[in-house]
């Protein structure tokens, strides 16, 4: 199965789309890397643990320990702890203008216990982000770290770096800390978002710490971990609508990465359905779900689905809007989608808007 | 909006399908109901614990309190406490050869703390409804109510009440007490099922007692729980075929009920997806999950989702195979659906499968 690199890059030559990857994860070398933005106080603290990591997560990955087998850095560390090298295998090779960074492990952040740890280590992996990654080359943009267990902390960090040129977005765990994210104890963040021009960006994350688990309880294989970590997208999304969060804030801009799409169509009918019904427990909410989903909502395409029937993935699309769909690679995890490879079975026009159109106008980007 | 009672059977008359409902519930006139079922033990324990209805439920439904305005019988009690007015009520007047009964508030037994009580009163249960119900009419079908928190004990009762004529499946909320129900700690009850030719019927179930919440914690209206409480009904699907329980029970038949279907294709898509990427971790899951879902599953069609573009749900019944659809009104329920309206904004012929054919074949029905 496996292609020459000869082999790979005369493919990625037979396609010029332009392509901004909205899903691109730096990884740390070490915990080390983070040291030198703490404070005094936390540099003490950060020896005395021995920390090891940002956060644990429980699931053993059964396919190449959750990395791409070929992405490690020459010069040594882990996949994705190089901008050089990234450049190279990723920027260069796949033609991308636009890779919005979320640093492995950040969607962890507001699951841990120790608040005011999260909420430090958030602000030093932001400055590290911006030193050592924002700088190094301008098609790279960042994703603002908060700790969501402290909205108003939150906010005060968006306001602290979120007028960086580089930084695009604000980055979250799917997980709440506590209730949905549609609780009014989080307006503080999307007020702040708001403020600063960012889109708000949620990403899978894995229940621990603070985290719910799944609606049944733990899963106890990574297949089945996989195909339902999705309801968390699910009930966020009906937290946040029925929660009247778009009425709050009609300039909020949501991307939901790594949860899939195709139980979008979904929400929006059931949404709908019980909305018309029981409407009058939640007269905040103004209009169909479904329309709060087409205005305010879009979704990564990784890890895209792969049908029988191919005809099933395109009604799915319209089904939600392809304006709504942006590409996401997940480079350097495992299940790496080729922005050259993945979307072929959609037709040329759908794969343009995917890969480059939507997500230059969710952002803003200028030519 | 309302119909008066000429104008609504004038339009049932248009329509001869026949029809058999699998979701009809029962309630108890009260608690009392049931007290000559129990040994005197568990009278004793009655009287002394004041019990006053089977589980609570802690949602407030903003609509008829949950129930038919229409459906409070002449003689006094609740909706669906009178064998005699519901024959005339729901069978007579929609043409119903088969109803499907599930106690209401039995789907919570399983939540309940006490194992033993739980136990004790999901027999109590089946013995009410063999003796009040089945023997009311030949066209009340029963469920076998069982408490999974042991489910040894609820084999038992299975062998126990399971071969009474009348009885038709086992019924069982959606929530599992601990863990997914792909556990092989619950297999003693599939195997009670398939032993017995009883169906396994998932009914939706609220969060409470041993349950555990949604993804995201603790929904907070009305609205955003009933577009959620599908969750659970992907995560028992997603457990089940993971943890290799029709390999293990080949003849096994489940029908989920109240859950919804248009999250269906989504997770025959994801699961088959993440399936083929990472099956090394589950090699007794020896094929693609969607061929379990089309093989094992059927599904109730209510609350039927009502779309804007009425081919949207033809595409998702499509996506999962119109055999795999089973009519339910959920009489006396407030959502209640008429077999003669709620699905005629589908084809006649896949009406007729619905309303009648699938559930004919799926349950061994006789002509």
């Amino acid at each position: 199965m496996a292609l020459t690199q000869e082999e790979m890059e005369q493919r990625n030559k037979l396609q010029t789309d332009k392509v901004i990857d909205i899903d691109v994860h730096p990884l740390l070398r070490s915990m080390e890397d983070l040291y030198e933005y703490f404070d005094d106080t936390w540099k003490d603290f950060f020896r005395a643990s021995k920390v090891s990591s940002i956060t644990g997560q429980p699931f053993l990955v059964p396919v190449g320990g959750g990395l791409r087998m070929d992405s490690y850095p020459p010069e040594g560390g882990p996949p994705g702890s190089s901008p050089e090298f990234m450049k190279t295998q990723l920027l260069d090779q796949h033609s991308i203008s636009h890779a919005i960074l979320f640093l492995s492990s950040g969607y962890q952040i507001s699951s841990l216990p120790q608040e005011q740890w999260a909420i430090a280590l958030a602000s030093a992996c932001n400055d590290f982000l911006i030193d050592k990654w924002l700088s190094a080359d301008s098609r790279y943009k960042g994703s603002v770290l908060v700790a969501t267990q402290d909205p108003q902390a939150a906010a005060r960090e968006i306001d602290r770096v979120g007028s960086h040129p580089g930084m695009v977005q604000v980055g979250l765990g799917i997980h709440s800390p506590m209730r949905g994210y549609g609780d009014k104890m989080y307006d503080p963040i999307w007020e702040a978002a708001v403020r600063n021009n960012l889109v708000v960006c949620f990403h899978v994350s894995v229940a621990t710490g603070l985290y719910k688990n799944n609606s049944t309880g733990p899963t106890q294989n990574f297949p089945e971990f996989q195909s339902t970590h999705n309801q968390t997208f699910q009930g966020q999304m009906a937290s946040m609508i029925f929660g009247g969060v778009f009425e709050k804030f009609p300039e909020l801009k949501v991307a939901f990465i790594e949860g899939g799409f195709s139980w979008v169509p979904h929400m929006m009918f059931t949404m709908d359905t019980h909305w018309k019904a029981a409407r009058r427990e939640v007269p905040w909410v103004k209009k169909y779900p479904s329309e709060y989903v087409r205005e305010h909502f879009w979704f990564g395409t990784q890890p895209i689905i792969k049908t029988a029937n191919p005809k099933h993935v395109l009604q799915l699309i319209e089904m939600i809007g392809v304006d709504r769909m942006i590409f996401a690679s997940d480079y350097p995890h495992w299940e790496f989608d080729s922005p050259q490879m993945a979307l072929n079975h959609l037709p040329k026009e759908m794969r343009e808007k995917i890969l480059f159109e939507n997500a230059k106008k969710m952002y803003g980007f200028e030519d």
